[in-house]
């Protein structure tokens, strides 16, 4: 099945709103070339296709009766700017082809099957994120809708544009009884299927997320006249909380604590920073799990300010609970990587995927896919056609012997 | 003298290029009134006084023989940008304040008194400093007179306008022989002396620089995927770095160790650092001191890079060598400090003055004036009366007893 996988990921990487860069943001035209490939592709495994009420590409494939519930496969056909091609087509093309297979054999399951390609997850255009799958939750917030792009345009009025209408995306919302599951294949995003030389893994939970900001405040000074002894260095206080954040958000399994951002004012080089700033990011596939590191590093900062003088305050940005994978079909998905000769693996995943969304009205499951040195995001994004193979075999495999447990 | 030192501060802070504030730059239209005030404040107190070649306010005091050496005395009349009002003029018309007291006695000394209002300092306007005192010392660089300020004005035009000769900025050069020593009486711009409850100390050295710009090259990656053990964080590197440069210039007097700029990039909440800069500011009252602080802060840098798998990049940007008071003109201050009835006290001098300039013709020497939570270059700068007027009798002591070793 490679083979039309790549291509299809090839055909669609060329459907861009930038010359020479991957970039395909919601409701865009670009988009919408792109959901009439898929369309086609769904039409020719044997689905009937439309777009929903928020733009999402949806096929069915009916099981052995018509209108059963069914198993929701998918992931998103946006990407972010100067993406790399398989973050999002990947798992739609892989699933269309699982359908495809399973349709030249003419087979027909005790349950359909529905493969949804997200209009919106990486939420470049609007700064809303998984606007695609919020919608089939039924957990899309009609506030979003008055958010305007870099050009000034309201969601809503793209929405017209693209030929949809804004007051119905509530129609797009799918019944908890029409779904048996939501599984999707993904590319992995970071390094450990690589390091660990597996093809594919199992994934135990979407990791939740903390986010926070912080500012120190000491004393600004003169670089040279101020001894050591008389400062309150805002940054040397930053600096030990960039390590504790390391050091307490090591050595757990999937655990990270990440200092992306930090800045010290007034920023120049013979004065002592009086202010920093800095952004903390701490993320883990079990919440109790990430709140003890949070609660851990807030104290520790506590400490290291007031070690030092330096006053301290913390604004928490964000924060999303983890999406646990439901127990049953982790199992299930093991056995289809036993059965395509691969030895089962766990690993959450650090990266957020529509997964969060869905599990609202379903129990979620993943199949990543072993991506090149861990990068993403990024135009150097690569998988083997190999792997590739065996994503798809791995998924056609969960597809046969899905059950939903009594 | 108080009340008369601290008027004349108070008008010469009235002098001002900017309104609501106080900046007073090199060549200024503004300083040209400020030196006429010093120029009749010199007469009153029985000098000579002239403009010399590069704008600087030289009065003359005569010996107890016509033409004999002279004691340089002085500071500076230039400001930075809302300054505060005692860098600088406080050290000049205290001076004058000591000459005056002499002249009113009819006291004639076996050696003549130079004050001068040096015309650049800081060197705001054309990012170039003591100009002044290097004209004075023969150290003037005539390269810089084409430089151009934040009007595109050159240093050579500027100081046509002002009624200078830009070719003859070498007029102001001062013959070693013609200087027994250069004694400075400036705040402190520290919280030194406040920490000790002292008035005034003896400086003994104005302190040498080392600056540095580092770059560390790990690998970016999504803040969310990539496991802690499997980073090469940038960021977490820099940060043991600026704990590394606050802890080995720690413990030692008069060493002192800043990083005053950090970026990490590419600078997202969720994103791994990749790259991090920061810049590094040493300083020691001995150049040995601070070459061993230095050799110290980049050997563990570089252990620091080496042990997280981190690229690094070091560049020199700046180095200026100590210039050490002369013992004797320390010992002679600090009978002129014990002759007012304060303890004597030594510390460096953090920030850089005039003396940098001057030991190039002179032995150097400075007396610290106490300063207000050891804030400066700001409006808020401030000292008492009563600490003024204790620097105005050590200077004036200073002088009376000021005896060249023979």
């Amino acid at each position: 099945m490679a083979s039309e996988i790549c291509r299809r990921v090839d055909e669609l990487a060329g459907i861009s709103e930038e010359a020479g860069r991957l970039t395909r943001t919601f409701l865009s035209p670009q988009q919408m070339q792109a959901s009439d490939r898929v369309t086609d592709w769904m039409r020719q495994a044997g689905m009937q296709a439309r777009i929903d009420a928020i733009g999402n590409v949806v096929g069915r494939y009916e099981g052995d009766r018509l209108g059963l519930p069914a198993l929701f496969l998918g992931s998103h056909l946006d990407t972010v700017r100067d993406a790399g091609k398989y973050d999002g087509p990947l798992g739609v093309v892989t699933a269309i082809a699982c359908v495809d297979a399973l349709n030249r054999e003419n087979i027909r399951l005790p349950f359909a099957i529905e493969v949804i390609g997200f209009s919106d997850e990486e939420g470049v255009r609007f700064g809303a994120t998984m606007l695609g799958s919020d919608a089939v939750a039924g957990t899309f917030d009609d506030a979003v809708l008055n958010r305007t792009d870099d050009s000034q345009v309201t969601m809503r009025d793209a929405m017209v544009a693209y030929g949809l209408d804004p007051n119905g995306v509530g129609l797009a919302a799918r019944h908890r009884n029409e779904v048996l599951a939501y599984a999707e294949l993904h590319i992995e995003q970071g390094p450990v299927l690589e390091a660990k030389g597996l093809p594919v893994g199992c994934v135990t939970a979407i990791n939740g997320a903390s986010r926070y900001r912080v500012e120190l405040t000491g004393t600004a000074g003169h670089a040279g006249t101020v001894p050591m002894g008389g400062r309150r260095d805002a940054l040397a206080a930053a600096a030990e909380g960039v390590l504790a954040v390391e050091t307490l958000c090591s050595g757990e399994d999937g655990l990270v604590g990440t200092i992306g951002r930090i800045e010290a004012l007034p920023g120049a080089v013979n004065v002592i920073p009086g202010r920093a700033r800095f952004t903390i990011d701490i993320r883990a596939p079990v919440d109790a799990q990430r709140e003890r590191a949070v609660a851990a590093v807030l104290k520790r900062f506590a400490e290291i300010a007031a070690g030092r003088g330096v006053g301290i305050a913390i604004e928490k940005l964000y924060e999303m609970p983890a999406a646990p994978c439901a127990p049953w079909l982790m199992d299930q998905i093991d056995s289809a990587i036993a059965d395509a000769g691969i030895t089962p693996f766990r690993l959450p995943s650090g990266a957020g995927h529509d997964g969060l969304a869905m599990k609202a009205i379903a129990d979620i499951a993943m199949i990543f896919v072993r991506c090149e040195k861990g990068i993403s995001h990024n135009p150097a994004e690569a998988i083997t056609a190999a792997d590739a193979e065996t994503g798809a075999r791995v998924l056609l495999n969960f597809i046969r012997n899905f059950k939903v447990p009594v």
